[in-house]
């Protein structure tokens, strides 16, 4: 069993110039929670003018059904924005942190130490509040302004966060560099160290053709959550050259092809995608999305026939 | 070390609807040579009404630069086809046999039957030429007409070949419905049954996101060879909703990110697709080739800081 966190939402909508209408929003996210995914990042509370894409954020938490066993996250920037989230009933707070500190120095305008610390605060507002509180630790894998991250500075970060009480930590390839042989040495290392302490999940981007293959390599370190967006809609805010999330309809049809359930209906992942590809006017770079599952392929085909 | 064979020049251009001059076909296939490619499927001897674009083959053949070490393969698809090609001075010929009868009927008219005992009218012509013959195995991991291809089916085609002397036999999914778990599968079992007696390589389309994780899992079984196109030029030419074949510049940054030597200078092959980029006056749907590999991303940010 594999579980898919739906950050299309928040990772993929906060990337589009174009304002994506509030009842649209509410439409993707309604459809993805009667898809079967039972955790979605629905929206991030940030300065809407720094990513007016996010100003409906109250608007979108308090109009979407509240579908039972699914979790509803939200991206913090800080503490002020954890007080906002909680205020619209968000079920748990992602604050990111970023290895390196030039990313982070332009991220938040904060060391990573300062990060830290603030996480600390907000893990007590959430605790306060009783909601959940995770950690996305971003550019593990690499980073656009520092290149290689070694290992040892997220095993230290990860383990710092564990220490802190955080139970969800998330490792982010925020630019897509990470390969199968990295991957899987960091996952292993990630879940002997700090395993035992916190549940860690992934975050991917497919800027090179390599996410779904990363993903093949974490499954095998027993690494069962992945952060997907519908479409492959996202980026990288700050840097060229960054493509998408890895594509929720390529995660679960990757899992169900491998065996790996995941409870999730592609044909109403696609349909979701599909209106948010009208609404855009380009096609999104999902290849499932384009082509079809195998099964879907081989049904079409045998109505033609 | 693992090997690639470019295949954009016949694959990959057969699919485009503009004819592509020879000058320009000539130029990329010299700098792919240039790049450090050792095996290039340079073109194909069929009947030009049927495939248009490859009515220079020829021509293409006479005016290319012969690097030493470098083979230069065609496929053909049957006898006639065979003798074009040695006179055309082509290093080897590549038959392709399908591994479903409907498929085979639709692609040369021919029963899988007909088409094995052919080969062997092709290896007899080849032998005789002094020219190298193989073997690719078309849809062997499913058909868009029959669905899923039975292991067995492939397991004894590839017996068959071997035992008639082929002594290298691709194993293609030629529409992309592979995944790692069926490729370790297959593979594994082909190499154990027919891996002594002939040399086994593999043909990826991308269709599904998977080319690259399925490229994984083969190396992983000791698969060393791999058909790739610049660009990820190609398609299926029977098929709506076939995609490209696994991009060159994606494979070679995989094997060298994997620690496994190619020998090809990436920035070359790159350039290259760009040429045929500009020529066709679309964005090719190689994720390396549109945001670089990871070294090269860093190398670009370390100038602009």
């Amino acid at each position: 069993m594999a579980s898919i966190v739906e950050v299309g939402p928040r990772d993929g909508f906060q990337m589009e110039t174009t304002f994506i209408p509030t009842d649209l929003k509410v439409d993707v996210i309604n459809r993805i929670a009667r898809a079967g995914v039972r955790k979605i990042e629905a929206t991030s509370f940030v300065n809407p003018k720094v990513i007016p894409q996010m100003a409906d954020s109250d608007e979108v938490m308090s109009r979407i059904e509240r579908f039972p066993g699914v979790e509803y996250a939200a991206l913090i920037p800080n503490a002020r924005g954890a007080r906002r989230a909680i205020k619209a009933g968000v079920g748990s707070l992602r604050l990111v942190v970023c290895c390196t500190e030039t990313y982070n120095q332009r991220n938040v305008g904060m060391s990573v130490g300062q990060s830290v610390e603030q996480a600390r605060e907000i893990l007590e507002i959430a605790a306060g509040a009783g909601v959940r509180a995770e950690v996305t630790l971003a550019l593990a894998f690499g980073c656009p302004f520092e290149g290689f991250v070694p290992e040892e500075r997220v095993v230290a970060l990860a383990r710092a966060f564990a220490e802190m009480g955080l139970r969800e930590i998330c490792i982010a390839d925020s630019i897509g560099v990470a390969n199968p042989r990295q991957m899987r040495r960091m996952m292993t290392r990630l879940q002997a160290e700090v395993g035992g302490r916190a549940h860690l999940s992934l975050h991917l981007h497919d800027t090179r053709g390599l996410g779904l293959a990363n993903v093949v390599a974490a499954l095998e370190c027993g690494i069962d959550t992945f952060d997907a967006s519908l479409g492959g809609l996202g980026g990288c805010p700050i840097m060229v050259g960054g493509t998408g999330n890895i594509p929720t309809e390529g995660v679960v049809n990757l899992c169900e092809e491998l065996g790996v359930a995941t409870g999730i209906d592609i044909g109403a992942i696609q349909a979701a995608a599909r209106l948010l590809q009208n609404f855009l006017g380009r096609e999104l770079p999902s290849p499932v999305l384009k082509s079809g599952t195998r099964n879907q392929l081989f049904e079409r085909i045998g109505q033609m026939l």
